[in-house]
């Protein structure tokens, strides 16, 4: 894999990132495990799409925003690693979506995230995953998503 | 154990399993590690107890539903491995439970789950736990379940 | 480190526990990683701050309670560890907070128990964490906090 050129052939630019400085941090090992901290879709210092999904957010914004989840999410592990190539597997991904009560379209919000991993890392990029619904995501984010990579 | 035999003694057909299509899948191993995606209560293609619990299902039909998730975790794990004695832990489980907001008994919804698990695993099928209620579920899952599975 | 020691600086005392009865445990262990179930803010018996962060519970009440989940957390780690030195690093958090609708400050919350574990392990307390708002949690805790530690 070259997955650098696969981001760059994808159109994908990543943000750039800073140390943090909180006590919590976007990125902890544990041997070849990486776990990444729940990722919200801020672009350019903004929330993309805020809102509930299927009351002021439409499936396709969600899903938009589900896809800049994950370009964070990539920009956190680069910035971890230095080198996206060293990802041997996304694991696992977990999705809250922020929903109005009744509309039962998670999963397709999901997808917006298991595409673009599926398309950076190909079959490596294939992942558990769980998508659920809740009332309220901080900052009042449409998603978020944690995940679990081996390195 | 011969968790295959267990399984027959209580009772519990697994469902047929085929290959997964899409860019995610039912299971991802690491190491010794299995992720196992959120198990909604599908069977035979139909939602068991669709809805909210504390107001259009039970607590013995999220509890029903609960087991459901825990078959059909079961099912995608020996499609996995070929074999569920290869199994060495249930290491966690997370359920969400589609609640409504002031019914707070989600910690019973999930028991059916967790004595599945230890009917069918014995003491290696005791594990660490999280419930939490969620105002909405993906297709109106009453509940939906994840796993970490030793092999 | 000298763990006991800095709780103890802290002026915090870790409550007793008991052998779990049930079929699911506080701590389940997976090579040199530590599953721990998720956490609600009892204390001496009684759920500290019961209720919805953004309407009967204030920020300020809702990041003690996320201290209190921590606090039984590095309780229950203890009995199963004997010693609290054992552990190498705070690897993430998920922290789920029971919220108002339209109420979306859960990383404020989440940095209750964040700020706790810092203090306790110093860097290697520095953990990933996602915190989402839900709509209700078991026995109308205001937070729930699951976590994974290295030893």
């Amino acid at each position: 894999m070259n997955i650098e050129k696969r981001i760059e052939e994808l159109g994908i630019t990543l943000p750039a990132m800073s140390a943090p400085a909180a006590m919590y941090i976007p990125v902890k090992q544990l041997g070849n495990t990486l776990f990444i901290s729940g990722q919200i879709p801020m672009r350019d210092g903004q929330m993309v799409h805020p809102g509930h999904v299927g009351e002021d957010v439409t499936l396709e914004e969600a899903q938009e925003a589900a896809r800049v989840c994950v370009i964070n999410m990539l920009a956190a592990v680069r910035y971890y690693l230095g080198d996206l190539d060293k990802v041997k597997n996304v694991v696992k991904i977990q999705a809250f979506v922020s929903s109005r009560t009744g509309w039962d379209q998670q999963h397709l919000v999901a997808n917006g995230a298991s595409q673009l991993l599926y398309d950076v890392f190909g079959d490596a990029g294939r992942h558990a995953r769980t998508a659920c619904g809740v009332n309220q995501l901080p900052m009042n984010a449409p998603v978020e998503i944690e995940a679990v990579f081996e390195i």
